[in-house]
């Protein structure tokens, strides 16, 4: 037996529990507890979807993500899709230039070849529709029953311009809060393509959002913040964002858009659709007088049509994001405890 | 149903086997007749360890491994020393120095605590050895019963040094083949440390061979190829440098180390040492002039003692690896056909 050294005494769980991979309250628990203690340095405490490192003069973004979904095909994607967007997002949120990817499968005995060849050709879609190819890969197989059918690694680098610094931490009183359309599409179409609800027509938004995102680079320098708002949804992100920049948000419930469907099974599950996962949506963080021109140019976008400032940064020190509901009072929106829907990405 | 094009008409299995995640011919035939099909490009279809690629004015080397090994601790090592030693030796082989690891862990429900910190002080270990961070990770939990455990997967970016190109398509006759040491440990103590066989001692040879191959890279241009010899054994490698040089090498049984115990293990089960994994050696093909300085230099590291010429490059092109027996006959070295041991990395 090796002797572990009690770093640990501060990560009080025994056991790994679901909400340790969930992305939320305990994941960051076993991150900064546990996991900092061994491996804790000062580009990965940042805790940054993309890393941004120096490799001699240039400056690259690189960054990696596990995709366990379930079921591997959904509404509007699969596993193989969203394996490819949700690597090509974290990079393009850095600001960065998405330029390679790694594919690592582990797949389970008997796995049929059709379904293969499926994610495969959504994956080829994707990284055509990019112009990102797939550089380096690793295939393992391990037997019935040690894995539930895939699960698929992808990492990515991608090169930061010159100049460029995207951060929340650039964040600044009186920036406008833009979304790009619907929020809690991906996390719905996961849950009600698993179970047999009766509730059908929910496509995920499992999108690249790299081109869109180069657009909008491109109109100058009044981008602060972007940032994906995967796991933990909208709130997730705002409420990070907060911390990060020590500044107060204040959004408006009647401008987030959530589709009618999408927001009436939320209504019957009590879920909550501030936190419920979204694979093709960015928040943006903008200068007031380039709102509106990041704005049209996100809407020029078949990814940005449904754009929308969607509230503001406060010019008050502060980590807390205020929703100002459609019956007029204000809520606070707590960063979430832990995912609803487990296994969404 | 997604409809697929029939580019999967040359990959004539129905489900995927243990076979096509092994590193061999089978393993080959799911890389090339499908996955190739629907991702392949120059530079993935070099099938290198590591992509080398350009970012600007830098070349970097890229690489990907996910990690299934069974047991996850091992005699010499376990799932996290692995994953680390793995992804380091593989941009180590292509000359870059590895400068970034990114690390993704997918962990089944009620894993250990305890367990996991001892994975990460392995882990911890060989990163400071090398002075190498992870800089960017990724989580993800499962429920029970639908994964083994615990799979890792590590990616990694190094840097390319100016000038250096270290392809077997150097490879030149007359070449001399070194390894650094005893084939067959890792494969041999992952074996014995699943079954309960009676025979213990055998130690995994698995270790990070960044610095070593740092060092001997100094001693000047005579390096022309450099591989690490995992899944498929020495004979793999040789198998797959001779084809890409299209040189006939030539190796010498009585001088290939094999430890004594792990020989005799091996004669029992009738298992071949020449095509057991191994996680910390490496062939390399060195210029017959330089062959001396480099010998000296490996066994001047502690990962080298045992370094030793096993043969080399004839003056003939074919794609064929013979092995003078002990004795006195010619053994074609075929490429395998499949693991004999499977998930030992």
């Amino acid at each position: 037996m090796i002797q572990v050294k009690d770093n640990t005494s501060k990560f009080n769980d025994d056991q790994i529990l679901i909400s340790h991979g969930d992305g939320g309250a305990k994941t960051g628990e076993l991150i900064k507890n546990l996991i900092f203690n061994f491996l804790g340095n000062s580009i990965l405490e940042k805790m940054e979807d993309s890393a941004v490192l120096k490799i001699n003069s240039d400056k690259i973004a690189f960054t990696t993500d596990s995709f366990v979904v379930k079921p591997i095909f959904f509404s509007g994607g699969d596993i193989g899709k969203l394996s490819i967007c949700g690597t090509l997002n974290d990079i393009s949120c850095s600001g960065a230039k998405p330029l390679y990817l790694s594919l690592s499968f582990i797949i389970e005995e008997g796995f049929q070849t059709k379904e293969l060849a499926k994610i495969l050709k959504s994956m080829k879609s994707v990284l055509d529709e990019v112009s990102v190819p797939v550089v380096t890969g690793d295939t393992k197989v391990v037997e019935k029953n040690n894995i539930d059918k895939i699960f698929i690694n992808t990492s990515g680098v991608g090169a930061v311009p010159p100049g460029l610094e995207i951060s929340p931490l650039n964040i600044k009183p009186k920036d406008k809060i833009i979304i790009n359309g619907s929020i809690a599409d991906h996390g719905i179409s996961v849950l009600t393509s698993r179970e047999n609800f009766g509730f059908k027509g929910i496509k995920s938004d499992c999108a690249p959002l790299s081109i869109m995102i180069e657009e909008v680079l491109k109109t100058g320098s009044g981008i602060h913040a972007i940032r994906d708002a995967t796991r933990g949804g909208l709130a997730s992100v705002l409420n990070e964002f907060s911390e990060i920049s020590n500044y107060q948000f204040k959004i408006y419930e009647e401008l987030i858009p959530v589709n009618k469907k999408v927001y009436a099974i939320c209504e019957f599950l009590g879920l909550d659709p501030l936190y419920i996962a979204n694979e093709g949506k960015m928040v943006l963080f903008v200068d007031p007088k380039d709102a509106n021109q990041v704005l049209a140019t996100l809407k020029n976008n078949r990814y940005g049509r449904n754009s929308v400032i969607i509230g503001e940064v406060e010019n008050t020190r502060d980590s807390v994001v205020i929703m100002k509901t459609k019956i007029g009072t204000n809520r606070i929106i707590d960063r979430f405890y832990s995912e609803q829907l487990p296994r969404i990405c």
